[in-house]
């Protein structure tokens, strides 16, 4: 097993010399963190950020947004907001258009193929709205799409900052590029920390591939669906953004691909655990841990703080299930700070690529997606 | 299989006669809306509720205020702000036990047994800060819990408003309760048409009952994966209660137990369905769809509007999704309003109820949660 582990490491890193798994190589650029502090230096300051983006190009930008912004910074009054706007429910987008103050908005547009169907009609009602207000588009978007397509040919024509993406990266591999860190610059992120901390990701490497590996045992012994498990509210859109990762880079034939669920502790031993505990025992888990807290209220007239409690929580959690034949895996982040964040989006990242490489998938492509938008297409047309 | 559809029907409807199914007689108690809004009336109005209850206690609550309250809401300084405190992060709690205007803020704990970890922990805590900053606890808490526990000793001793739960209420059951229609209330919903929404949907009982014999032939036949996917934002909370809904519900044998997921439409289009599509054919779908919305922001420059998008997406999908063999079924909402929520929120109740009595299950027990917890008091002991 120790030679086959070290195959597979060897042969990944020959894949990724081959420029096979350039995600890698673009979280590796040393002139990544400097191309979008340059792009950042040109905007003045906005009250509110607003992110046209869906999939790939929101999921990993809010969950370093949910676990590096201070939680519940929309309640005061003098920071920014910031707002991943990846639906297009008709009353939500009413709302949001009329309240907002224009003048204090930037947007963010974000595709990879640069013509994504809801975030291009966001940016058109948008953009609508800030000519028919007086403001000039320059100021308030800017682009982070590949040279060509519909929101290429927009940043050209107002003049506004446009981050170029290359054609070869995958949506849900790219939070560690331009479509992840850009925003996070705006939010005041360390993006440099967060790069630091996926580099040594990379470099330690076993982490990801045991947990590969482990992954893998378990799916070909029935555990095909894996759950995952975030016991911190600053880490629980990480669930969201892992769930595309593992579902569309995996989710490739009917013989193999794993079903990864949500749940979030403790909330779901209360919704959740009942079935995972006692029902069909086709499941694994991967829990996500934070073991020390920036702060922890201690609670009144017990001897526990609620970081003694949500840890005690995870660990009872994790035993019963192990003891109910239902294995488990967990990650611990000693802190939550840019650089774990960075070395824990690293290290699934890599997780998922070594899984693709042992089921032999293409990881990166998507084809099963295009069926239904070609439908909707036509039926927007006869409309 | 038409007799046979009307002797489950009929079957059921004794089981209800006979006290088996006691959340149908609580939304039909037509008192319930008098005894909750004479409670309301003893309260001034807050600038700001947060409810401490988890699991049952809240995902109903949640899922009908974003349905029914108007969205993005929170974005307008003259309104009451609700927060359902289901977590207990060190971090988000500090943050926000920092950051609350105290006098402005009223607390509702809702706890089934009254003595839930979790928002008693919370209770502790805001109830010292309460008295420390010299407010009257009887003014900012209230309680929706049993006559027994600490929640109601609690509420005896500080004299406070306490509406009581029957013990033989579910929580993942009791939306149509104290436990979703008192806060419901507080947000300006008029829970009288919720409740006779819930009513014509008991009337009607036959969308329940064919819902109920599609998910379990497809179960049988493999489909063991049950994708709930709201194509609304004002509905995509439905999905985590529905999720525990069925997941407590019906997972109690290994041989047993649809495993219930959330997608999101349009966004897990963008996420999830490559892997819906392609991978392994072990799912059905359940698709809540809006047919009109209260809004619909037509896009610039094109011939369809935000509404026809949404539905065009959400066709395209099911249609994709039905020529690769993944069997779809869809309630549709002629408009989102509160009868339309509370017919909703019976169909997949009884749904549920039906298929709980279909497998020979304790539908309204759980108790695959204990050994977890038993073990995290152990270890809170010894720290």
């Amino acid at each position: 097993m120790a030679t086959s582990k070290n195959n597979l490491k060897e042969e990944f890193l020959k894949e990724v010399s081959d420029g096979k798994h350039r995600f890698i190589d673009i979280a590796l650029d040393s002139e990544l963190p400097k191309r979008i502090r340059e792009a950042v230096s040109k905007l003045r300051k906005f009250k509110k950020v607003i992110i046209l983006g869906i999939g790939g190009s929101a999921l990993g930008g809010i969950a370093v947004m949910r676990a590096l912004y201070r939680p519940l910074k929309h309640m005061e009054d003098d920071s920014t907001h910031f707002f991943f706007l990846d639906q297009i429910d008709p009353d939500l987008i009413y709302h949001l258009s009329h309240n907002l103050d224009l003048k204090e908005t930037h947007f963010i547009s974000i595709s990879k193929s640069g013509d994504t169907i809801e975030p291009a009609s966001l940016y058109k009602l948008f953009y609508q709205k800030i000519v028919d207000a007086g403001l000039d588009p320059k100021e308030h978007f800017s682009f982070v799409t590949g040279e060509d397509g519909f929101f290429a040919e927009e940043a050209k024509k107002i003049g506004a900052i446009h981050l170029i993406l290359p054609p070869y990266l995958s949506g849900r591999f790219s939070v560690l590029s331009e479509v992840g860190l850009f925003p996070a610059v705006l939010a005041g992120i360390n993006i440099e920390e967060i790069l630091e901390g996926a580099r040594q990701a990379y470099e330690e490497f076993y982490t990801a591939l045991d947990l590969a590996i482990t992954q893998d045992k378990l799916y070909q012994e029935g555990k095909i669906i894996t759950v995952v498990f975030p016991y911190s509210y600053r880490l629980n859109r990480f669930a969201d953004w892992y769930i595309q990762l593992m579902a569309e880079s995996l989710g490739k034939t009917k013989d193999i691909g794993p079903t990864p669920i949500r749940a979030i502790g403790p909330t779901d031993q209360h919704a959740q655990l009942q079935l995972f505990m006692e029902g069909p025992r086709n499941k694994q888990v991967l829990f996500l841990e934070v073991e020390k807290h920036h702060h922890d209220p201690q609670i009144p007239g017990e001897n526990y703080t609620l970081e003694d409690l949500i840890n005690a929580e995870k660990k009872g959690t994790g035993q019963a299930l192990e003891d109910a034949g239902i294995p488990t895996q967990t990650i611990k982040l000693p802190y939550i700070d840019a650089k774990a964040v960075g070395n824990l989006i690293m290290t699934l990242e890599l997780q998922i690529a070594l899984l693709g490489k042992m089921y032999g998938i293409e990881t990166y492509k998507q084809p099963g997606v295009e069926a239904g938008k070609k439908i909707t297409r036509e039926i927007l047309q006869n409309s």
